[in-house]
């Protein structure tokens, strides 16, 4: 079976109703994005017809002759009801109503939106929103975001794909990811906004077999049908990681929530375990979703939980150790070879246990040593990458190419933090610059690794081999 | 009673046993430190003799001619006793030790470390270190930081003294802190490594009692005397803030510090109630540290735990939410006059409730108007401000204006959280530029007041007026 969410990005041609021909109004943002980069046939539909990025607008979206894949309607929401009307006695199948006005509003918005279910039902329609920044995938060329490039820059293509309640949180995420690291990182953007049809079930079925999608990020606040989704995620987490923000954890959380979009709140404790037990990575804050796209994005899945960590700061050594503890995760003992090497290889005075502290003496070359010894250890499931860059012996350029070549083998997770002021900064955005995982502190270093552990574990308990599982490109 | 940390930096003469003309060599970067800052006599030791920044080296500190009021040995570990012994004999009071070697590599530097301490004794000496990077005071031209300023920035003069455990911590963080916002930020630093004599304990008396600091910030892996430090806690921290980082808080947080500084581990969770009843703010990670700075830094106590959020993401209003929950906040309820005020001033599908939620729709002169309303209101102790810049009306200048002008007020805390790419990357440059606490997801932006707000709670509890404490200029 389709899943339902597949006909707005399996499509060879598409609407814009409501395209504008003033600069930067939603409704000319996305008539530019599809004229600009959609491979198939664009149509745009203006009451006062003329002509739009060298397209005709039509006056109705009845008047176009061709058949219609899918639509976005962005008109103020009084007169989203007839466009939705027009759209079904068309035949379009699959809109998207951008514009906001609806159940999120109170009583006013509520009416309107009950005529636009009846619409949808009468003429047995797909649709996305309203309230919502639509869709968007840029190896498609389908963009409904309708916010211009110099206010929303846009990621490109990659493993990650997305679906958000919040389309406010979609757009900062988004505008996000396109400044992580090389910015390659979206396949599928889903923002369904009130989600009066299409919701984070559909969404998550969707994206949950699609090929290019490696890993799903996710942004709920309520759940439309919360049992079928527990059950598509306890399918989807055995092929792919998904992971993310469920909103409304609290009492203080769902006031807010009610206000927004119209979201019920639900026991916190319950949903956690439910969560837990479809294979969901819950994370908490905005901070650690990045980490996440980060070191899932970009490194392989430990096999263990066994972890090495190399440091030239005593103390952030402990706080890495600390956090190891918190993320359930243990400290390594190197095997018998590999410490008699690092205790041949540095003076007497590092420290050559686990973590290896190299200590303000360290140079590049010390890492590289490091690295080298601990990298291929059969009792090391995962590297953890500790610098301080002020001491006065390493050369960070060494030091960011050899964190490279080893966070770029990918046989183990490599995480990298790096700690400090402007050399630490300029490293850091070296290493962002090839996609390597590098953090601001040892904690969330660690972690992101404890996430990825996570789901080698959550694989296992369901007989699935962590081995089976490709993140990375 | 003068604390013994007082002789260090109240100080008219200063020596450097192991003035190095390499450059960049630690001898070398701390000679150049205080020949060219230290407003006092400055006195350079070398068994070479020669010259050095204009200065004379002599080939011992008995050479001196005149007294001598404190002195940094940084020689290597095996010469140390020697300098040490000639410091005594020199009559020099307060040695500062940065090298290390001594009792955190084992057996053999533990059997140096007792020399040094049967010296200490004789001569009844005060002594920093070693291992340690030893005192810093911008202010006072007061700097055993060995690492040249190429390698680690220095923070300008400011309200914030740090006393930390580890030397890596200390460095990398006064690193950071010479980065954030216009970088004047340290009132007096002090790393004290070993501990072998000035501790935990001395650092809190002297810093407590310093009147030119109003916050201390420490890292901490265990205590030389618990008992004390608490008791010296309790006092200080009714005066001013205490807060930072006790690591070693598990298991293998303690297996790692043994290796580092000799800690010993201790039931963590009674640490906990300890810091919590001596009235230092406990933090877990790196990232909270900064956030701390610039909260308490910037923004006036609240005299209340009410909370307004304004936003124009719905999602980061509930993330916000959720986080004021976490941390034991109230959203505050608005006064009848000012609730009037926020739906009259709004259209109808802003959200007037807290959060107050501009929606998607928001203008920088919506968020004025929210702030003009809420911020005199009885009811509201605290501002939590949210942007998602990439709004279409938005502009981020004005936005910068007025928030700049909101949390300059400084008549009740305004923390600030800017969410998204490129523009929300700028416009946070900018507010931080003017030392403006802007944080980079709204659950830290809440987690920093949360921290403000549990000093005031602390203090009530202890019958102190938070109105009396001047955090601010």
């Amino acid at each position: 079976m389709t899943a339902r969410l597949e006909n707005f990005f399996n499509i060879k041609s598409f609407c814009v109703v409501g395209a504008s021909t003033t600069p930067n109004k939603p409704g000319n943002v996305v008539a530019y994005n599809f004229v600009n980069s959609f491979p198939g046939k664009t149509f745009l539909v203006n009451p006062r017809g003329g002509e739009l990025y060298g397209n005709k607008l039509y006056q109705s979206v009845l008047d176009v002759e061709d058949d219609i894949d899918a639509a976005c309607i962005i008109v103020p929401a009084k007169y989203a009801p007839q466009a939705l009307e027009q759209c079904g006695e068309k035949g379009i199948k699959n809109i998207i109503v951008t514009t906001g006005g609806f159940s999120e509003i109170g009583e006013e918005g509520i009416i309107l939106q009950n005529q636009m279910y009846e619409i949808m039902k009468k003429y047995n329609l797909n649709v996305i929103g309203p309230n919502c920044l639509g869709i968007y995938s840029p190896a498609l060329g389908i963009d409904t975001m309708f916010l211009p490039d110099s206010k929303l820059k846009r990621p490109k293509s990659g493993p990650v794909s997305i679906f958000t309640q919040s389309g406010a949180f979609g757009a900062a995420f988004i505008d996000q990811l396109s400044g992580l690291g090389t910015g390659q990182w979206v396949s599928k953007f889903v923002s369904y906004g009130n989600a009066s049809d299409i919701n984070e079930t559909d969404s998550l079925e969707y994206i949950g077999g699609d090929s290019d999608t490696k890993m799903i990020i996710i942004y709920l606040e309520d759940f439309k049908n919360g049992r079928k989704f527990m059950e598509t995620a306890r399918k989807v987490s055995l092929k792919k990681p998904i992971m993310g923000i469920k909103a409304n954890r609290t009492e203080t959380g769902a006031k807010a929530g009610a206000s927004h979009t119209a979201a019920l709140s639900s026991n916190d404790a319950i949903v956690d375990d439910l969560l837990d037990e479809a294979g969901i990575l819950r994370v908490i804050t905005w901070d650690e979703l990045a980490d996440c796209v980060l070191a899932f994005g970009t490194q392989p899945l430990p096999l263990g939980d066994r972890v090495a960590i190399i440091t030239d700061g005593g103390g952030a050594g402990v706080m890495a150790s600390d956090m190891v503890s918190d993320c359930n995760l243990k400290l390594a003992e190197f095997s018998t070879d590999v410490q008699k090497k690092l205790d041949e290889t540095f003076p007497i005075f590092y420290s050559t246990g686990n973590p290896v502290d190299l200590t303000g003496s360290a140079t590049a070359e010390d890492y590289r040593d490091a690295f080298e010894a601990v990298y291929n250890d059969p009792n090391v499931d995962a590297i953890v990458n500790l610098n301080i860059p002020c001491i006065p012996d390493l050369d960070i350029n060494d030091y960011v190419k050899y964190t490279s070549e080893f966070a770029q083998k990918k046989k183990k997770p490599f995480v990298t933090a790096l700690i400090g002021g402007e050399e630490g900064t300029k490293a850091t955005n070296k290493l962002l610059a090839k996609d390597i995982p590098v953090f601001p502190s040892p904690g969330r270093a660690v972690r992101a690794l404890g996430m990825l552990v996570d789901y080698t574990k959550y694989l296992r308990k369901h007989g699935v081999d962590p081995k089976s599982i490709h993140l990375e490109d």
